[in-house]
């Protein structure tokens, strides 16, 4: 490309945002469809090398729902859920830490280097870094954990040297063994940990509306104390609570800023960075 | 354990060689019934803690054949092998990255946490890690690849703050494909790469024989003009082939020691270490 | 503002360029009109410090000839020139000195602080950054000097810092006294001794031509030998030739690529920089 | 010189002094005649160097007032006071920085450098060292301002790089504008927020005195409830009350000495510090 | 040596322990026979450098009783006690420290540096590490002084550097004279000062016992409180005292652990560290 | 003391020798009349102590002859001597070590921490500062030994944490045990091997006479070549050549300076360097 002068202007209006978030850490909750469509995944790798490159340092957390189910599909075992949540049986949980550490993580990891980005991909277990503990439940979903603590000494070591950190959403726990973790929970407790400034979650909606039908209703900035009157309300809906709830883990452990934006937009990551109002709901204290 | 003085004794015979390699770097590439048997898999592992806590700096890297297979065959796909390296079409390397940087890989590290280390796993994609170009060869075998660079930097960065690397054998292609590549030609490079002080390929038997019906032929020492003569004539069968390279590509590269020693003994890399007269074959210049 | 994300792309269109330059010194002659004109001086100055931020490390060296012209007359001394270059007796020499160092100097740390940058601004007697001799000449015009020596220590440890060095273009002499030298030459000369990977040439026009008349025959790619030979045969005119000599002594000092552009065009530093071909006409060895 | 052993011993003398201030930051505002006499100005930039050389920190402020008045003059307009401030209209302004920043401040730069120092000029516009409001009071002096804010960084970067910081009295405005601040008040500014061990003031006089008039009256030690009141009553005179203030505020930041020393007495700066008694009038909590 | 498979094994015991003290300080008093005899005094070294070698950071502490003596008497000086302490007259003073700083000291350094550790001998001398002043008492005893103050960053300084401090018990007076200080003591405010994990006191009995004569009354957990009542009554004898006194200052400065233990039991030091009931007698808070 | 403006101007024109050894490293051999004179022990503690409070590292080499021959005879050993050195028995070397090490060693120490520096002794054995193999010669002297190897880390380890190094010349054999080494020697090793910048033996006399009887003929520049032709002419004493070979080994070994100076002149130490002239015998390539 070669810049016109109108061009250059618009990269100097970046320079506001650039400057507030130079060194600070930003977790992004990678999700939805953003993670299927060919394009939109190297959108999003793209926008987090820019991220990178103009100083801020970027973590991505992930999980993998759809090719999970594709897999587990091929080798013949029906995928069975439970509120949403996956019952995670030994068996299957050998293939949901396959797909996302092996095939996902590493597709995420491929597409930033190969923009000349310098990712490293982890699983919560290398260096310990996501220790879980069997989820709380009525139900018995067999290896669905639940955050016990985090151990960020690694990401921490590898944002000190320039490395872009891409984590899947798997946990170990107290003997070695693998836990599936809602990536949403995961992302929020990194955030609160690392001492983030901002969070980004992604989904496939523009945010968080009092009425989802009524598109009039989109609300920009929700206050925590809303946010729990709404999911008892369930005005929240159920694929949408961890979301709001990393935004809350988030939020307790001083991380400035939480949001929940739509995914399917290009650059969605750069409009919401670079811009003062913002895109999607901001959830604040 | 409480130790009693000639216990105690046995510890201090070990100082000469904890000394020898006192900040050191030790590839090591694990492989073999090592990777199967699970009393040795954690036998290997404590090993490996109890170098790093002595002062060495060991990296391991593994492959994870019957592995790959056994998923394959529930997969219903049937493996295929040409001259011993696997026909590797674009299901196949999905499904041997799956197996390797997330099953297999993350095995090893959850071992070695659970024990007291701090391994980080990785892929050849990591960081571009292990850069891959199509291999060579007769017959298109699909994603294998041959080592075109190595990029040590992440592992001399996780030496640095001492974790202990453990390093599937994936690579990324020129376009961020995936390639399967000979973890132990891996081992080799990365050896050479990062100035190890000692190579061990673990293999399921006890070293090179001259003839290996006659197991009184056992060579405890092999040049590499004698290897290259060997392997012409032969005499080194097609399995061991790869190993020994891996040790010549490390010699060539001033790597001090190179060794083949059987994984199937307990303690194998300790008696190794340990030992004025080394166990195994040992390749010299 | 708020990006939209048309525009976003436009500024992830910026990332090879801010990826080729991360880290790297880019050494920008600043003069011209783009010192005048108010307006140019606040794109020129929020360019620098985009550029700051987004990773490289701008120094800025200037001079200042109207405004010391103009502080001349106010004291009732008309400025006298020979060959373009000033004479300069010891009253006007104090003049020069507090027009650079106090007047010129400290208005752009000023503008550039104001928009969030961290400029330092340095003369040449600061650290004996630029250690001058009387310039050699068949006419004596006083304290008129040629760079003897850099001093770059205190450039590369306020680089270190994250400060911007913002450099006028007095010199120190032998036994302290002060010397007025070209800033096109010192900016040539902390080139070569920083190891900048740019050096930028601000004028007033596009760059150079065969024929000035005939804006045909504008040269987007110069030799030095061709340079050479254009200076002596008045093709490159006596304005023009100290920025080319600027460029030769940094493209002797290995400095990567050496432009002159248009000082005049808003965002002409953004606009070579986050281009593949370059404005201006570039100097090559 | 060949030092005799007498001389040496001199030298020997001096090692206590030199161990208590080993490492300390040492303030001095530079002014008075020892800003005009051409001797008494290397004496205090030789003091300085010596200071530098065995391990003290000296940092000096200066302002310039007979300089500034003179260029005026020059320049056609008559300076105007109003209670010892000077009446500071925009072009007033203009002189006032060229002269500090541009004439006095590289002529202490560039007498301590050929003496073997490493000083680096500043004004409070560098790196926004001082940023300045307009002054309180019942008279508009136009750009006269007060010190609103200290940013140390500049001055604590360049004194680990082991740099001498020369500061002019010359403060950045809100929005970049200059202002003339009082240097006597950036000096005790300064020496607050850097933590300096000593605050020395120069004069023209050898302190302070009951009655200014009887010698005899001479003050060594003065507390700073007495200083208050004596300039309550008069006794201390217009030109001293601000080099008092400067003392009261480096006390209130905890610098451990304050001290209004005769500049016109050859070498003060050393007999102050390498003295038990001290020279001059210290000003005590 | 060669190890087998079973001496592995023991090393691999050795992992938990060398886990927990990695990186810790234990500071180890260093006495008895295990001084006299010199396969223990080699024994006892050995096991240093071990300590040293698998990350540990030993201190050692010594006085040296019997060679003192023995040196006194070659000088034709009879030794005097009273009350198990040195009657020490300046003469005698001399050779203490000749002895203790010279002698013995030197021997050990020697010692462990051909088994090829970096030890450096201290005397409390050095960098002022031991501060003494005259000791309290009926009875004037000369030069036996006690602690008044550690200076402990010698000692920091040379772990940092991972040297092995050797430091024998001649501590430095108000007026740079020499004292005799018990070296128990002088162990137990190291511990206390450098944040120590661990006091050994070596002796050469097995521990304490309520009734020494009844071996079967062995004490190996020992409560503070207990161990003042016990002083008090006797059963604890005169030079066990200070050995217990030293483990109560390194409790009161937040020692984790202390021990007395019998130096004539060969690798008694590893013993203690690889065991989890440990030997000897444990003083806890 | 109170300093004049005169005596602070003794202090200014030590500035430029101040300016020449700042950071530099300064070997002395301290011997001699000044080792036995309290008068001059003190002053030449006192002149280290400011040296290296202005900016030089001092490091201090010590013998002790008379002090050793004092303790043998109270011991009832004669000393005994052939050529100048001492024949050493293993009882004299015990008593050697003990005095130099023990006695000597720490009382320097002492009386430079005294003064308020921060001296730490070491003897050649310390983390085998210096190792010694048997000395040659026609007669065996026992353990009289000669310079094989310095490790001269310790000593820049502990100059980098500003601490002065006074070293012994007791050095250890290849098996750890003791050796005499002569200390002009070790001081001229030393110089070689830390990069001094200058060399100052101690004596007794002034520097080198031609013809010693004839005080005319006194040689303050004395070459290399003419040296040894000199010791062979026996023109130099066989008490100063071991001085004038320590000189030659550090010229060798690129030391910029070496002198022989009169150790019993108080400020010997300063005079020669406070001096453009020097004093003593400066010995030269």
């Amino acid at each position: 490309m070669n810049y016109t002068s109108e061009e250059a202007n618009i990269l100097v209006q970046a320079l506001p945002y650039i400057q507030r978030y130079a060194g600070k850490i930003i977790v992004i909750k990678y999700g939805g469809n953003a993670m299927i469509d060919d394009d939109l995944k190297i959108g999003v790798c793209r926008d987090v090398v820019l991220m990178h490159y103009v100083g801020m340092k970027p973590i991505l957390v992930h999980g993998g729902g759809p090719e999970i189910s594709a897999v587990m599909q091929k080798l013949g075992k029906e995928p069975e859920f439970v509120d949403g949540r996956r019952v995670t049986d030994a068996e299957t949980m050998e293939i949901v830490e396959m797909v996302l550490a092996g095939k996902t993580n590493k597709g995420i990891v491929s597409i930033i280097n190969n923009l000349g980005g310098r990712a490293v991909g982890l699983s919560g277990k290398d260096a310990n870094l996501i220790v879980a503990e069997k989820a709380d439940g009525d139900v018995d979903l067999g290896f669905v954990g639940q955050v016990a603590k985090v151990n960020p000494m690694i990401l921490t070591d590898l944002l000190e040297h320039n490395y872009i950190p891409v984590v899947s959403s798997v946990a170990i726990g107290p003997n070695g063994e693998s836990f599936n973790v809602n990536a949403d929970h995961i992302a929020g407790e990194i955030a609160a940990e690392v001492g983030a400034a901002k969070l980004m979650m992604m989904t496939d909606v523009p945010g968080i509306y009092s009425d989802f039908a009524d598109k009039s209703t989109f609300i920009s900035e929700l206050k925590v104390a809303d946010a729990k009157r709404m999911i008892r309300s369930k005005q929240i809906g159920r694929g949408m609570i961890p979301k709001v709830e990393a935004c809350m883990t988030a939020l307790a452990g001083d991380v400035e800023r939480t949001h929940i934006i739509d995914g399917t937009m290009s650059h969605s990551l750069l409009m919401e960075i670079f811009t003062d109002t913002g895109i999607g709901t901001m959830i604040v204290p």
